[in-house]
């Protein structure tokens, strides 16, 4: 129920979103509509120009609507370090944490057989065309911390058994800034068994 | 920071919606690059229709595409009513609640002389015109129950007052379902004064 087919139309296209309901939507529109026309029109220009536009860095598999990304261009990052990652937000989660000055590989997801998703589906064959320039020294496998992506690191771990190339994988354990009384069983074990001497923390 | 100018820019524009921070601008980019390109290609040409072909209701100035908005054109609704609110989502919202069968003007703000918004501005010259129609025998003044629209519907009541217009209010009290300890003193005193006879509830 609404004001007119076309409002309506616009209600039910926001609701693409992730997390808007009814009731966010309806004050998106009306927002736009109302009180900010031009940031409406911004909006709907660039959303068009970058789903034409951005596609697939061809070295690592980022976002980016050039050939390569900013990052796969720069020379300041270390061409020896490969962080495998499922997606282009735990690459920007890397980024802003800071500190990691390798180059990336995203998977765009994780194998899953149930789902047809297999090794090409997440771009195994361009890693190993990848690897196959030769530079890398390490590669960390920072696919979740879920039984999907611990699954698919064991794969391309597997896959990778006879190259060169130290393998390396996220530690495990309570997150910072955490209560203890709040971490899940699974992560305290985790914790517990991989207890560093006290004197390197 | 991200992978590309033209996502940077995406993100950007994405905080043009209310309540969307950088953390959910980058969700829901992500969400439509990754996930939903046929969605995102629909909410942008959806979007930049509404915004250049929805403007407002000759006769009640609510948002709607038409001259005329649907419920302007509807012969269900009641001629002799008239509810005056101050934006199209104060109508959504009367109208979800049910109930009211009469008509709509939409002031689309209310007065604020500190920032020029005069009558002018609200459409009261609009109403004016509307009223002169002359079939409305009840004005209910639906203003936000706030000091400026407190204000804007006692300036609208003024300007009718030589004509034969029945003018109402919506009724001051405690919201249904809330509990008197969290209702404000304000409210609580409004009740107070416009206590009903037991037998009436």
């Amino acid at each position: 129920m609404s004001f007119s087919p076309l409002v309506d139309r616009l209600l039910e296209s926001l609701r693409v979103l992730p997390g808007v309901g009814p009731k966010s939507a309806q004050r998106m529109a009306l927002h736009l509509l109302e009180r900010d026309r031009p940031g409406g029109e911004r909006l709907a220009a660039i959303l068009a120009q970058a789903l034409a536009e951005v596609g697939y860095c061809r070295r690592c598999r980022t976002l980016t609507e050039a050939e390569l990304c900013e990052l796969c261009r720069s020379s300041r990052r270390d061409e020896r370090l490969l962080c495998i990652v499922e997606s282009p937000a735990d690459m920007l989660a890397i980024e802003e944490a800071g500190g990691y000055r390798g180059q990336y590989f995203v998977l765009h997801g994780h194998l899953s057989p149930l789902d047809g998703i297999g090794p090409e589906d997440i771009g195994l064959d361009q890693l190993e065309s990848r690897l196959s320039e030769g530079e890398i020294d390490e590669i960390i496998l920072a696919t979740n911390p879920t039984v999907e992506g611990e699954a698919t690191a064991h794969y391309i771990a597997a896959q990778l058994e006879d190259r060169d190339i130290r393998l390396s994988r996220l530690a495990y354990g309570v997150p910072m800034g955490g209560e203890l009384e709040y971490v899940d069983g699974g992560t305290l074990s985790r914790a517990f068994n991989g207890r560093l001497p006290f004197s390197s923390v």
